[in-house]
């Protein structure tokens, strides 16, 4: 009996894991619990029962519905029930008195006929797209208008039978609201403030580690695209949770929402504190993290520069992503402290090592160019770079580079030892051959054999291009965080956050 | 009083081609309408009120509360509705047996505590990753706990009480799923077939509107990226579509979910149908989906390649893109018809106009250098390009374009006429003067007066690669057409799509 023991010990070390990451779940738990006691009380003592009837069960059901994570949401939600609620009743008390008024007959199919023109109108109404968010309030209207009428025709006296309803929907109501706001309160304004921040330092992290794995992977080991396209990249958790924020919008939306229904508290004690400046914030910041998927789907690209390449402009490279980050790191912090940090050193220094590596990517642009320069290598090498490149890689020479163009390798790249030069073509050789990587062989009746050779040296030199997209996809990334800046500015303006002048 | 008239007939408009737009939705109200009338006439009618009593209104909440949209989604909240009903009466029997035995005064806490426990547990474990999509079963478990033990304690009799319960409950979900299957039902399978349809036809859409936008604008009249990121870009309802793409992971998978509890239906016959291939197919489409973003960021980069350069390459760039947009739009016609075309010929067609334009680049890379490779023009231009680009532009002549490198300008790129040159070359340096767009001035401090002209020269530079940025995007697409060929071969495969051999 010792099998059964261990997943189990394994199942409540895994349970406290998941309560001991944020402890708000446990809170949440435990006041779910004593607010549905609350309700519950009122019924197990005698008293409350007596005034109020069978129809004292209804509190606990606007509990059991109506308590939601955060404050917020509970706002919302209440809100959607009590209008709800109340509009089924004037519906129900007009039609009862026609249906009265119409003689005895004809009531029930009055009442039949309400029924069915009230449960169409809601259902057709929750449908249309600005009105869903409110899909609960119109569920509530449905349900209550039917309970209402129909008790109350069944019943007699609907007025008193709704009243008495409302009245325990009211006290369900107020104890849960009592409940999520009085003890320990969870509030949707810090979730989205701290998912916000969160989203911010997942971009950078994973800017900094696709960026990394270019400059410094030797193309050894890649894990075929199509393999991994569905699973996750294992080895790549920072981009497993930016794609996590591409897929936020919907959280951060929802959280925006139950914000806007919170009253100032804590730290945002604001009247109308701007929730939808996050949104627009985290837009922006979806937008820069698309760059940051289109430069993952560079670094997996079946068609790479070689790495001796890659290696040239490894210093630029990764001077320019790392002030991108802390850029981003300093927006996330400066949020996360409510304070408003000018960021115009930082700013300056990321425009310029991007200019760096502009200008670094031009000078060399003739490594990216295909092996019809080789017969005129540039005329002047800029010194500063290739003694920069030089210090890289252990043996690096113009010369032999140029002797290696007449075998149809890409020219100009500094060379590691020679060794390791002629493993990493051929395992870039193989990888060019493997792309296309269907029908690749059902080529050749489009195409003269005059053209194999000029199609081989197509790939490389888009091999070599594939340097210039993911830098440039770098630089697109860095254009946009401009427009981060601003936007970040425009929430700490709305938002009044304290001026400060850093760095 | 003829104000408020017109926008009532406009409204009434807007809601009639809500309607029209997919009828759906009123085939959805008007059922809804008809299963709450069912249920009403249990309690209007008077014999079955006799025999359950006042427990039969809960049948009409548990319609509103049970009806969904599609036939597999209202399966699925009926089965989390009865689990969560039953789980909820066993433990009340069980909790009242204890209660009863434990003698009359600690009854009502051992009541309380249990309702505490009930509440706290089954909401930690609705947080519970795994378990959040039966959030609402937690729900019903929870309030029909509350109610069974509460009204059993106050009214005696719980078995029977919640034997009533129960029996309304099963006669609302009966009708709820009576109507909503045999009258015009909609299926979530169905709708899920569509939508991943519709995706495969936005992408392609909006790869279209994207290239061609790039090569035909002449750069005159971007909008600011940063006053339109929030707002959607009005002449582009193809990329709001794309956009709409990239969000509907949560959609598809909802839907997924809920066609997983549909029987066989319509041309879905087939038992066990592979609804989670259709995720698949829709995560590798997303993953193409993000390249087209990465397109659009090109396109709207405030880095650009000329006009000039753009229509070098316009040829190729077309036909690579026409061949990508016919084959996802075969795949989804090939979807949408259940048949499984062989799409080699496709696939070989996309491969060879991608391969062209991909020797076409490599051929020209040298328009793609720097000013450094001025003094040694191409050995040996190639004349069929070098002709093609003629045919494009008024006035081309290398040697005019070599004396104008000497003002800095971009040399090599085939020449419009002499003043559309000048023009276009002027808006580009504006382009490229407003880049970046915050504290371009202040560089100057870390560069001095000599490194001003190699950084103009650098901008020009990245200006050209940026061409080759979208090329190498464009081709990258290709290569995930393969994967998306692929899965939608697996979808074919286990589906038993009906095999055809196209084109």
């Amino acid at each position: 009996g010792e099998g059964p023991v261990i997943p189990m010990s394994k199942w409540m070390k895994e349970v406290w894991e998941f309560a001991k990451e944020d402890t708000d779940r446990v809170t949440f738990s435990l006041k779910v619990g004593l607010a549905c006691l609350l309700v519950s009380l009122l019924i197990l003592i005698r008293a409350p029962y007596q005034v109020f009837g069978g129809s004292i069960i209804w509190s606990i059901l606007t509990v059991a519905i109506m308590f939601e994570y955060t404050v917020g949401a509970t706002f919302n939600r209440g809100f959607n029930r009590a209008l709800g609620s109340l509009l089924a009743g004037i519906f129900a008390v007009v039609v009862i008195q026609v249906a009265m008024s119409s003689g005895h007959i004809a009531e029930p199919y009055v009442i039949g006929l309400s029924i069915f023109l009230i449960g169409s109108i809601t259902s057709f109404m929750k449908l249309w797209p600005s009105l869903v968010p409110y899909e609960y309030g119109f569920r509530v209207i449905l349900f209550t208008y039917c309970l209402i009428i129909v008790s109350g025709y069944r019943m007699g006296n609907p007025i008193r039978t709704a009243m008495d309803r409302l009245y325990s929907i009211a006290i369900g109501a107020i104890v849960a609201v009592l409940v999520n706001v009085l003890i320990f309160p969870i509030w949707a304004g810090e979730q989205l403030h701290k998912e916000l921040v969160k989203h911010f330092n997942s971009v950078a992290d994973s800017l900094e580690e696709c960026v990394k794995k270019y400059v410094s992977d030797d193309g050894s080991e890649y894990p075929e695209f199509a393999k991994t396209v569905m699973d996750d990249f294992q080895d790549e958790p920072a981009y497993k949770k930016c794609r996590a924020t591409l897929n936020s919008s919907a959280k951060i939306d929802s959280l925006a929402n139950s914000a806007k229904w919170e009253p100032p508290h804590g730290r945002f004690m604001q009247m109308f504190y701007p929730w939808t400046e996050y949104v627009k914030v985290g837009a922006v910041l979806r937008h820069c993290a698309y760059e940051v998927m289109a430069l993952h789907g560079c670094l997996h690209s079946e068609i790479q520069a070689p790495y001796n390449l890659r290696c040239t402009f490894r210093a630029e490279i990764l001077d320019a992503t790392d002030q991108a980050a802390e850029l981003l790191r300093s927006l996330a912090k400066g949020i996360n402290n409510m304070k408003h940090n000018l960021q115009s050193g930082l700013l300056k220094r990321v425009h310029s090592s991007t200019e760096r590596l502009q200008r670094s990517i031009d000078m060399h642009s003739y490594l990216l160019t295909s092996t019809m320069n080789v017969d005129c290598p540039p005329s002047k090498p800029p010194p500063s770079k290739l003694s920069n490149a030089l210090s890289f890689n252990a043996v690096g020479a113009e010369t032999e580079s140029c002797k290696k163009t007449a075998d149809g390798i890409n020219n100009g790249a500094p060379l590691q030892a020679e060794y390791s030069y002629h493993e990493t073509m051929k395992k870039q050789q193989r990888r060019l051959h493997s792309w296309p990587s269907r029908e690749v062989d059902d080529f050749d009746d489009d195409m003269n054999a005059g053209e194999v050779i000029p199609r081989m040296r197509a790939l490389e030199s888009t091999a070599a291009l594939s340097l210039a997209t993911f830098t440039s996809l770098l630089i697109e990334f860095v254009a946009r965080l401009d427009h981060l800046v601003e936007a970040v500015d425009g929430l700490a303006k709305l938002a009044k956050f304290k001026q400060e002048i850093a760095c």
